[in-house]
């Protein structure tokens, strides 16, 4: 059984590109305790689904092997990229022990990250808050309205100061 | 000026009459640091609008200048008794010293919340996580909500273990 017993604390900070969860990541880092050897903090991002393509797609244009190799080998650098910036963000605030975990999911993030927070039985769940565009958030929603809502358990929903809302 | 420089807090958190503010509290002073006596955690609690009325009112009912008295008596004890318990929550779980103050708002109160961090340039705020039923929730949205996503700081939206959604 993961998680949520009175001794060891699970933190869930979910990451994307955005420095807005960066922003995130570093205040947990620096406003929630205790951070140490007893507890767990879970790197969580996940990627976008993958398109449902057919080599042939729907203007007509053939994708060969290739193209879909590419689009898949640089969501596979987008992980990368994101992890390596996350390591480098705790790495400069933390000085003691933590012991750290990197997930990647994949899917609609904001079903994904409160999925993983009720397998996991996380303690607190960290995240960003950024909006999409005006229209597509109206459509949409946000992904840190909708955790703030649907997840079980306590939510920060961080803001870089002087940010617009979420 | 008040709150938010890189020494000092300011912590508010939002209470009200509900066992969810009070968890929220027992949260914030269990896991956010630090709280100590470079910094100052608010305690706020936002009383409803007074109603408008008339002494005469829209079912034709006259009230008296006792009956109007003895609701706003019944608001100040509701105050004393909320900002009573909250003394109970912090003296249980902090032992050293912490500056503590407490608000009084009147209005409703996701606009009141959102107002006094703004005024107080608060570090973070902290509020329980409960709807009304679904009807008026519908209608009005949640508090917990609409202060994730205005309020001009960090949001911890708390809810008690195996409760349901906001």
């Amino acid at each position: 059984m993961e998680g949520s017993n009175t001794n060891t604390k699970t933190i869930v900070v979910a990451v994307d590109e955005s420095e807005e969860s960066m922003y995130a990541l570093s205040w947990c880092l620096s406003n929630l305790v205790p951070l140490n050897s007893q507890n767990t903090l879970v790197l969580l991002y996940v990627k976008p689904p993958p398109p449902l393509h057919s080599p042939l797609d729907a203007a007509g244009y053939m994708f060969s092997g290739d193209v879909v190799g590419a689009v898949e080998k640089y969501g596979s650098g987008l992980v990368k990229s994101v992890m390596g910036r996350a390591d480098d963000v705790y790495r400069n605030l933390v000085t003691n022990n933590i012991r750290v975990e990197k997930r990647v999911g994949t899917g609609e993030a904001k079903y994904v990250i409160c999925g993983m927070v009720k397998k996991m039985r996380a303690d607190v769940l960290v995240m960003g808050c950024h909006g999409y565009g005006f229209i597509k958030r109206a459509l949409l929603g946000s992904v840190s309205e909708y955790c703030a809502k649907n997840a079980k358990c306590p939510v920060v929903v961080v803001k870089r100061p002087n940010h617009i809302n979420c």
